[in-house]
């Protein structure tokens, strides 16, 4: 069985979701499909990038990931598919796969442990992107309103069923980018970065790699007004209600409430600057 | 594999769909399990059916539907099963499968770009009604509260599993339905119609069918108390909060707001009424 | 196929269950994923061991539960799989597997009729449980804050692939349980028992076995400060608003809102003292 992943903005509610794996099984009757996320907030591209990236990696060699957060469905935005070394990616050319077009890999899997760099409006080596131009990989009838079920869905089901994917479209070498996580070390051994992601549980996950954070000094963590003394070791480690910094599950610094919500207790959110400080 | 999917108002917190996932696993292991959508609004059957109509043509030939949004389980009403050209749909005789029943299809999955038409109360040609009253295709014991674990997941899974349609349970050629849609040409011209949907993103899914305006007219549109000046291309097209009309997915005119919530910004919900005029 | 059931606090929104089916998957392709429930309150150990004991047994022989329910997370507390007559099951050691631990069965599914015993922190005949403490069974790499990724997914999916049960680690002898139901009958021919569930429906499922109150008697239910005469045959059963004892599908008693909302109603909630009195 292939596997095609899907995460949109779409919620379950009015069957959108259930649409597109209908068209997928329509083509490619032996697919995993799986939900990534359907509760992206509406149009925000950033979010859905990174909930792709941190998922992505754990997903068998030769899935075909289809994100569809396209507030500019029917405008002029072209509809992409790439080949990354381990997976397929298919999606609008809004931003939205960024990760993949910069194979930019988070810290826990196998990401970078020093600066990170990256280039936007490029390809990574070993990156190729086409444009979903070709009738035959599209549904017959393309509405303005929903690529999703008309052209991304088929794009991914034709590529799990075998369909090489140079034949899907034209080549394309300028795919349009956001700007990715650029956390930076300063010349003074502090660190600066910033609130990448807010989730379910109020964690903050910071764009800072805790890899950079195991040296033998001990860290003052600044976020919004607050100060956090090092880095706990769980969740769980600490008085219940306090603020506390841990080592997160991508490898990423995370500011959280033990056994509470830290994005509620400290009013912050995506974007919010977040430091480290060695303590001497 | 046999694909059976389901439409339910049960949400996803209490684990009744995963019951219902277990019960057609252990009956028919070899099937894949969609959900269409579990957000059904609580007990609002016009809204599941519109949703199940929305997306049942995009699924391959052979597809067992199960609907579940069933303010009367354990009451006299019958369970059901239904058999068209292309799919089987199961669940409560309480209009929800009234769309297939119909035989009436949506204008942007083949549906008729003329007047509708349709008669409640009887079954379409080429549809054949069931009631589930055969035991040795339910649970072992069928409560009063739960007959979407207990009647109509069996019967799905038999159906992924091969019974014959007809061993199901006895015909049935009176089966109740609700009303469908029914926009209406003018003598005038003009188009009168309603909002049938309101789906997440605030779009109002009218039931006017976007083949009615591809005339060489242009066109005012009314809903509640606004007007929209012509078709506009996508929900991009439009300064930023406008509100607009476009050509929906499912071949129906939509209200929406360009990078907003129409549904919001209008204070309309189904039913409102909609109107297309032409303009000389 | 085998199944693989995930019952977890996380939401749908972060990609965290997604990560952990894309783990499954890369461990045990041929598997098949069932969400049980991601909307568990959050930490509500209690809660999903409901859940979980009220699905499992109507799925296939052999599948395996995943429960990730972990407030203690990356702290002391151990991680467990479990085998029983014919499941298995994966999780931390907080009690959430109390159900299965215990051998204890709802009503509705083959639980005991008369009164029901359990003893806490000891393993009932037949049911073994193990320490997940081999790493060739983990992730090579285990955070401290997501072992759903990196130790529980791997766990179900060693197992799903046909890793003996006995390979996966230790022996434990002293699990971690919770107080299961515990309804009493009393020397005047009275039960006493408390709401166990209250679902998306707003019903209130109580612990009271329906097989109790199969006697030639006709009841008096007491919850909250309010009286219910006797049971009712379904919800639909009665005028609509008005307050009923239904038998649940679980084979326990249910109070419920013919038409409504009884949680909301009575403003109760799990824990409610429940009674029914014998009415002579």
């Amino acid at each position: 069985l292939s596997v095609v992943t899907l995460t949109t903005d779409f919620g379950l509610r009015d069957g959108y979701v259930g649409t597109m794996k209908g068209v997928i099984l329509s083509i490619a009757p032996q697919t995993q499909i799986v939900d990534i996320s359907h509760d992206i907030a509406l149009g925000k591209i950033a979010q859905a990038a990174y909930v792709l990236a941190s998922a992505a990696p754990f997903f068998p060699d030769g899935t075909v990931h289809v994100v569809v957060v396209d507030p500019g469905v029917g405008s002029s935005r072209r509809a992409l598919a790439l080949r990354t070394a381990g997976a397929y990616y298919v999606g609008p050319d809004n931003g939205v796969l960024s990760y993949p077009l910069a194979g930019y890999r988070l810290p826990g899997v196998g990401g970078p442990a020093s600066e990170l760099t990256h280039s936007a409006g490029s390809l990574a080596p070993g990156v190729e992107a086409v444009q979903l131009d070709r009738p035959q990989y599209r549904l017959p009838s393309v509405s303005n309103t929903f690529h999703g079920r008309d052209i991304f869905a088929p794009a991914a089901a034709h590529l799990a069923a075998g369909v090489p994917f140079v034949a899907l479209g034209t080549p394309v070498i300028d795919p349009a980018t956001i700007p990715l996580p650029w956390p930076q070390k300063l010349l003074d051994g502090s660190i600066r970065g910033a609130v990448l992601h807010r989730d379910k549980f109020g964690n903050l996950i910071t764009d800072i790699p805790v890899l950079w954070l195991e040296t033998r000094q001990t860290w003052l963590f600044h976020v919004g007004e607050r100060l956090i003394d090092d880095l706990s070791v769980s969740y769980d480690d600490g008085r219940s209600g306090s603020l506390i910094a841990v080592a997160g599950s991508q490898g990423l610094l995370e500011i959280a409430v033990s056994g509470g919500n830290a994005a509620d207790t400290l009013c912050v959110d995506v974007g919010e600057p977040v430091s480290a400080t060695p303590r001497f």
